[in-house]
């Protein structure tokens, strides 16, 4: 449906991201940025909001350098609640704290996005969905904690998988909290797209 | 994760209800309700936003008779516009006449949820959700229309599928969109887990 006039890279590791790119029915290929977040570092100068466009663009700008005349597509998500970013859990009791955190509570999922070509920014912007967890029973937030499913996601849960049952109401993009807001992605990309005259 | 006291039906022909349950870890099997919905008989009388919940039940209710002391959860779902309800489209060109009323503007998605044994009625409740759509350029919305997609989906759009990128933002359960509302379903089938006291 969408066929770009310059080739595409998802600059991500992200399963979730390639998936939301295949279902759109986009043309790209996959590979991993040459960059790694590192919230310990000093970014204490820069608003935690504004963290993943930044993380974002330099996840990109580390793949366009060596993808001449390629467009490069990079995100970062972060779960932000009570002005703290919750990150990946090191441990399933690290995933418990978590959850327990948000347990009942409204909390907000950012994803920065950014393009680029020939180590030049094109645009960059960053998406917010509110996310509303249900006041969940302690014995399902101890089950869910201990399966496989929290270890890699931001936050400890997967909105896709069974940590839907966590999830009482979302505002905003859903897309988003997997990973990549839909609507931002393809505004970013439209003026790349053959078929815009149709 | 969710054990039950009583053996659970789900009374769907949806492979999408079907994806949901198999998604929360619920064991149930899959029947085919022996009820259709008529959206052109005598529901004059019935509030528009009334009718899934109506749907819902009789759907229950035609299975829970001859499948004794089984548990048996239906839902129906319709789409909301200007007070006018979106059922499945029977051509690509309703298709697009449906998403050219949808297209730029909000509509609801509101899902009716019957719980049944015996052929009593359990409990039963309605679950809306708000999707507001970007303004699409009228090709993507040809192209759209025209593929397999919208068929068999109320209001001519699947929002797990290509039909997200029509989709600006949300604003209540995902799930709901897609068939089954989360929250409410496991509220209404709480008193029948086992491990509801851990």
């Amino acid at each position: 449906m969408f066929r770009l006039k310059q080739k595409l890279i998802l600059g991500s590791r992200s399963p979730r991201r390639k998936q939301i790119f295949d279902m759109l029915g986009l043309e790209f290929t996959c590979k991993a940025p040459q960059y790694s977040e590192d919230m310990s570092c000093d970014h204490q100068k820069t608003e935690i909001v504004e963290l993943p466009e930044f993380f974002a663009i330099q996840k990109s700008l580390s793949l366009s350098a060596n993808n001449k005349s390629a467009l490069v597509i990079s995100y970062d998500t972060i779960v932000l609640i009570e002005n703290r970013a919750l990150g990946k859990p090191e441990s399933p009791e690290d995933a418990l704290r978590m959850l327990q955190l948000l347990n009942g509570k409204r909390h907000q999922v950012i994803t920065g996005v950014a393009l680029t070509t020939d180590n030049r920014i094109i645009s960059s912007g960053k998406e917010t969905t509110e996310v509303t967890f249900s006041r969940v029973k302690p014995w399902i937030l101890k089950e869910y904690a201990s399966s496989k499913e929290p270890a890699d996601k931001a936050g400890s849960y997967a909105i896709q998988g069974r940590g839907a049952l966590l999830v009482k109401k979302i505002c905003g993009c859903y897309y988003n909290v997997m990973g990549a807001p839909i609507q931002l992605t393809l505004n970013m990309l439209e003026p790349y797209f053959y078929n815009i005259t149709k």
